[in-house]
């Protein structure tokens, strides 16, 4: 079944104690596409200026991506840099340049149009709403990312958006703000009511978890240095970098392939979510997901169940 | 088999945002023993004033907990006051009266001397040691916790006492410190260099992370709210005081229990002290332990494993 995502398609620029890289792709819809295609046939919807090349796109030659979404605009494609602090665990936004996006207007070709599974990434709420518009079955998943800055400058079009959708995917601080509940439970039944029916909250560096039918689960962050074997380098987080659009292409991709949304899926789409996630921070921007094979995946999934798993 | 604690009998003063206790009964050894007792015989090693009355020791009678090594000396008994900030994820401590405690040196009974399981809850590092010098036979496990001041203060007392450890049982702002490593799993291979075989890390809301055998094992923290009916009140952190002391209660006084320390029940015993942490915190100091049934420890111990478990 395929899976529809819209959202920013960019260029970055990231400093991490790791090293600097002036401008690599990036943007939500890109990391989300590249791991959710995995698992699943991705279409993506998005928009790129004229600086981004047949050697930026190829990121997604080879691959279960559909780009025919991926619209192309007079001007410069969005661009954002960061620096991360020496644990990376914080960011300083160093400069946020719309270009193109800034009259980003997503449109749905036809065949995209029946998508059964959509994840909206961060983008405006009314853009967001726009899109589920366009959509003419009632999608079998919606799920959806926001920020602080929609819930705090457009709280109400955020409302109605939410009313529309299956699964929230923000991060704990984020949760709190836009439930008013520093209890992530409590948060949890606040945000229920407001039309989604799971919340997944990331964690970054502490994991990930999920709300669903008024139970908690929760996964673990990927303590990156033990799956290497010791001949190997020592692996660890280099650049953070999309690691939740990775968590949530990995989240979304599987549960479209299974055409599920039981619990036992859910759960699952939270380890291929970590899992993937895991991969992203290991190299700079999309570097390692780009070499990344399904076989690795599926070892790391199984390392992941060991890492959790206990017998009582 | 019998666990020796050796550690502080306190009484304490604390503000949380639930509530304001001028003086409860606390210390490490305290919500230790009662932990541990549920699971297993204690003998306690500790020491306080003659402002401790048969009434504060009645928290160890009718329980598994043996006070022949509680020393009485004249003087106060050691009181520790602190508020925690709204979220209850920091502290401020606004007194530390050693009292009594400051000229103790634990004397272990003939009884204790043969004791197959200690804890040396976080006490100067030589006093740990002394306690060593004491036991006949060498222990099964011995587990360690200390604090920042004693890693700044006494590094090289701290190291000739980790040389006879075998469970280092610390948050991970220590683990950071006392390895110079951000990385957990490289600070546990520093450590591991120093003498302990395992490495429990105590993450307070995000729960603990076992290091063992170059494997990592994580345990969420316990959302409490999720485990009340909706007939009940809600309940939720209302005082962390004691906590990391109670998980390491229920750790130990499970692998005392079970006379092993295989990877299976060392992860068994991180289930059975976060299951102990989080009833801990539901009520000011000691407050919920002293009317926990073994009963509801198993039903919430099952109750953590659906909270974690899944299948790939």
């Amino acid at each position: 079944m395929s899976l529809l995502v819209v959202g920013s398609v960019a260029f970055d620029a990231v400093e991490t104690p790791f090293g600097k890289v002036d401008r690599m792709l990036g943007g939500a819809a890109t990391y989300f596409a590249v791991a959710a295609s995995f698992f699943t046939h991705v279409n993506l919807v998005g928009i790129v200026g004229d600086d981004f090349t047949e050697k930026d796109a190829s990121i997604f030659h080879g691959r279960r991506v559909d780009t025919l979404g991926l619209e192309r605009a007079a001007g410069k494609t969005f661009f954002w840099a960061g620096r991360y602090n020496e644990n990376m665990n914080e960011r300083t936004t160093l400069a946020t340049e719309l270009n193109v996006f800034a009259d980003f207007k997503p449109r749905l070709p036809e065949a995209y149009q029946s998508s059964g599974h959509i994840f909206l990434a961060n983008i405006h709420p009314t853009l967001q709403s726009s899109v589920l518009h366009q959509v003419k079955r009632r999608p079998k998943i919606v799920a959806l990312d926001t920020m602080n800055y929609w819930i705090e400058r457009t709280p109400k079009e955020l409302r109605e958006t939410l009313r529309h959708t299956d699964i929230l995917m923000i991060n704990d601080a984020e949760t709190r703000q836009l439930s008013s509940e520093h209890n992530l439970m409590r948060a949890a039944r606040h945000i229920f009511k407001l039309g989604p029916k799971a919340l997944v909250i990331k964690r970054g560096e502490y994991g990930a978890m999920l709300v669903h039918q008024n139970r908690a689960f929760s996964v673990p962050a990927f303590p990156l240095e033990e799956v290497h074997v010791p001949a190997f380098p020592l692996e660890e987080v280099h650049d953070p970098t999309g690691a939740g659009d990775t968590f949530a292409g990995g989240f979304m991709g599987y549960l479209a392939s299974v055409r599920s949304k039981s619990d036992v899926e859910l759960r699952r789409a939270m380890v291929y979510g970590s899992v993937m996630g895991s991969f992203t921070v290991e190299k700079f921007g999309l570097d390692r997901l780009r070499t990344l094979k399904r076989s690795e995946i599926h070892v790391r999934a199984r390392h992941f169940a060991k890492m959790t798993q206990f017998s009582l």
